[in-house]
């Protein structure tokens, strides 16, 4: 039955929003920027988009103006009433009041702040700079905008049959991965997808089908939006941008040394159970381990987003053997592009060994390759980082020299501080 | 765009529970719970269905397999995490944490009491029995189901494109009523149409278009899981099941004549502001005010649910004058069978010598009249009320015999001691 009102007002936006919340980002941004708010809440950082797949030319398919409008939305959001409630009155991993009153008074009041936005040859530049809290929370919006903005570039072209069929056929692309992982009984997966989805619309699609398809192997999204309008549980920790900005802030090389433990020093004061989850590849796992303090070790589990999924799990066995803890009650959250032969596979090797538990991201939320013409929906690799801190300059290396950033002598002093040697380069996909 | 799935998956469906969540009930239902659990919580009541419109033969209508399908399905329902949440941390009339934590506990744990159901001749004898705070509960859910299967019984004659006919005139017959309504300014109106709807995916959309056409004039409506989705206000504060359940409670004719004033008083100590609105109609609204302490004119404002409304606003603004109260300053919420000619008539006669207010019910959420075969859609009064509590008959008279419920004894000893005269006899439509 076609609704004719609801076509002819359709057709009358003026434009059709991306990002229409400000929870519609993923829940660690919420979790780090309360722990940002309460310990460097005076911190000056940029935030830079960098678009690692040079083949796409972002600022060929897309306008500049669509672009503006959609981050001026953003900027034009803040949280709704029912939104606070439900930070304010959800349990989020068994625990209540996870945000403070002080926190949730600021962010009620919150408004992201400006950005800026230059053309340059076939890419954009945008930045946002400004205190970190407030900076820090255009990540993922700022991505989900360019992610779907590619995409519309690429479906203005296409009828409404093919749409149709595209679709059609993306969904039972998706349902049949839901269908291989329902082979394993014990699976615990979450969607990680927020940032380079589709859309929010083929997000949340995504899922009702894992939902649908796994049940309680299911165990959450890292998307609030969705967590709050489906009664899920919200997924998430911390990310790379703690460590690397602490790291900017120290004074000398010693303090540098310091620095990724002292972002674990003030997570752990914060939480417990699930939240404490070692994220060690910023600068180089090996080493980090290695020189972890011994509370470190007493964590719940361990996050591999970089190098060899299977190596860094295996080097977290080993620390934790090391460290007289028993890896079999130990957490491995693997969350760097997997798809799901993957998950099949390190669920598999580890089972047994380690509880197995998988983020999953841009293959679960946008995996539209060979459906649209010149596979012109391919997964490509956009992030948007923390780029400087209080005026100096950022770095991550990770245990992907594909991965790394920062300036080339900067670099050269980490590796040195950290002691990090030869890596394995590996091919970034999403 | 047909969706063949969604469509096979509809066909697969055992039934179409029409109450789906324990919050799709009216607001004062819940507050009226809390003061019922905290202070009369081992009150055992029983609630009875009553169609006071014998011309709709109920029991002809509707199956009773798939009545009680309905009900059991109610009572399958608890309150979910995303339920709890709204109603521990929102802010309702400006007022956070309303319902306090061991009422929510309660809540959470609840499951609604069994029924019994039986057929006599072409209606249903559907009664509830048991604890105060549980039975009440089942009030809105009962009537909407019982509203909604006489509906379904006659739509299931209906064809595909009559349907569509039907509803896009049901849509343009509220439209023509809101655009009516626009024109005045300073109103204030809100959906009170749960427990007579004609559906809630109708209900949920007239709050949209009431919210659409009426904007801030629109405050709000009494159904709790509508005001949740929608974020909008959730309206209402007490019904006349508390006057009713602690008259029969009264040990004797002094007792009985001071029942009603226990009511407000034990609501005095619980909400101030727009929670402290008189219902003054239970046992006649003159004799009420006239013996009313002189507290209970310092309240917000007086509900007028039976009689003729100007006269019962006419009453309320003399009372209020008499007891040395600005009438201006005073609110005078009107709730009995309205339909938007009546609003604006009210209106214009209250404007600027009272603030009035609009419940808008059945005629707002099923106004169906005239557009189904022999008329099969228009509405009738039914009502599910407290008939006995701890085994004593309940009395209503209201400001119209033809509400008046109860043994003929009780009512006559009822009139005596709350001095009720004459009334004038008015067709009760919804």
């Amino acid at each position: 039955m076609v609704d004719i009102a609801t076509r002819v007002w359709n057709h009358k936006w003026r434009i059709d929003p991306i990002v229409r919340s400000l929870i519609d980002t993923d829940f660690y941004k919420l979790l780090m920027c309360q722990s940002v708010f309460r310990n460097k809440p005076d911190t000056q950082v940029t935030f830079s988009l960098i678009n690692r797949t040079a083949s796409v030319p972002l600022a060929k398919l897309i306008d500049e103006g669509e672009l503006r409008e959609q981050l001026d939305h953003v900027r034009s959001l803040s949280l709704t009433r029912g939104e606070s409630t439900w930070l304010r009155g959800n349990t989020f991993y068994g625990k209540r009041s996870m945000f403070r009153p002080d926190f949730m008074e600021w962010f009620e009041n919150l408004r992201l702040p400006p950005y800026e936005l230059e053309r340059v040859g076939d890419q954009y530049e945008l930045t946002f700079e400004g205190s970190w809290p407030e900076v820090m929370l255009w990540e993922i919006p700022a991505l989900a905008i360019l992610m779907e903005l590619r995409g519309r570039a690429v479906l203005n072209d296409m009828g409404k049959f093919e749409l149709q069929v595209m679709y059609a056929r993306a969904m039972t692309k998706l349902w049949e991965k839901v269908e291989h992982l329902r082979q394993i009984p014990d699976l615990r997966i979450a969607d990680f997808g927020t940032r380079r989805r589709h859309s929010f619309l083929w997000q949340d699609w995504c899922v009702q089908a894992m939902l649908e398809g796994l049940g309680n192997n299911f165990i959450g999204t890292s998307n609030c939006l969705i967590a709050k309008n489906r009664d899920l549980e919200a997924i998430g920790t911390n990310a790379h941008e703690l460590p690397m900005v602490y790291a900017a802030l120290a004074e000398d090389d010693a303090a540098l040394a310091h620095a990724p433990y002292n972002v674990l020093a003030d997570w752990h004061e914060e939480h417990d159970g699930n939240l404490r989850i070692i994220l060690p590849d910023t600068y180089g796992t090996e080493g980090f381990l290695k020189r972890a303090p011994d509370w470190l070790a007493g964590w719940t589990g361990i996050r591999i987003d970089s190098g060899d999924p299977a190596t860094g799990a295996e080097t977290a066995i080993k620390w934790w053997k090391d460290r007289g803890e028993d890896p079999t009650k130990k957490l491995v959250i693997f969350s760097d592009g997997l798809d799901e032969q993957k998950i099949v596979e390190l669920h598999r090797q580890f089972q047994g060994r380690v509880r197995a538990s998988f983020g999953w991201g841009t293959l679960l939320t946008n995996d539209f390759r060979g459906l649209a013409p010149n596979d012109g929906l391919a997964p490509f690799s956009l992030v948007c980082k923390a780029i400087s801190a209080n005026g100096r300059p950022t770095v991550k290396l990770s245990d992907n020299p594909n991965k790394a950033m920062g300036p080339a002598e900067e670099i050269a002093r980490y590796k040195r501080v950290f002691g990090v040697g030869e890596q394995t380069r590996m091919d970034v996909v999403v």
